[in-house]
């Protein structure tokens, strides 16, 4: 593993630990300000993805992101994910959410890589 | 445009042609031997999109796929695509079938562009 890659499996792994956390603005400082999300409701941007996250804060959220593919080439990489998350709304009843990502980053000019697309094909 | 954009544009353009005209040989032209598709339902190969053509052989499919970002960088490619379908099966009633479709390309050895990975949020 070379240390492109080594930083997106870093970038996945924090995505994932500050989820569970709650902690939108760690996961807002991994997302590009231009990117966007491709579910299957349609396709939002970051400001979206902040209102999302934050609509989620009272839910306890667990589970794994797991890369199966990951492709360097120059400044920009591919990565499909395998995803698996259980969230439980305050007062709730859990929600298994299970299914593929794939998502296109790009490293910018700090040299830090940030997610530029994401088709989420969780259900 | 350059000849990379120009190629992959018209690997879109051929697909759509030959999907709507029922050439399942002409689509797997432009697929890898090792691609893969992700869709709500699950994950699957080139075998299966072949299955999966060969049984809308007798539906009638109008459509567009209209690519609204393209990145090339070396011998990949990712484009995103939007997709307005209408499969009309023997004896049965359209269905509207539209969404975001975000591809992964790669150029082979042969100087030929062809689909690699496929996240399709058509609904």
């Amino acid at each position: 593993m070379d240390d492109d890659e080594r930083a997106i499996h870093e970038l996945v792994d924090r995505w994932i630990k500050a989820t569970k956390a709650g902690d939108t603005d760690a996961v807002l400082e991994l997302i590009a300000e231009d990117a966007l999300f491709m579910v299957r409701s349609g396709m939002f941007g970051k400001e979206a993805f902040r209102a999302g996250s934050e609509s989620l804060r009272d839910s306890k959220i667990e589970g794994t992101a797991e890369i199966r593919e990951i492709h360097v080439e120059g400044n920009w990489a591919w990565i499909r994910n395998h995803i698996d998350l259980i969230v439980t709304p305050a007062g709730g009843e859990p929600v298994k959410r299970t299914g593929p990502a794939l998502t296109i980053l790009k490293k910018g000019e700090d040299g830090r890589w940030r997610l530029f697309r994401d088709a989420n094909l969780v259900t």
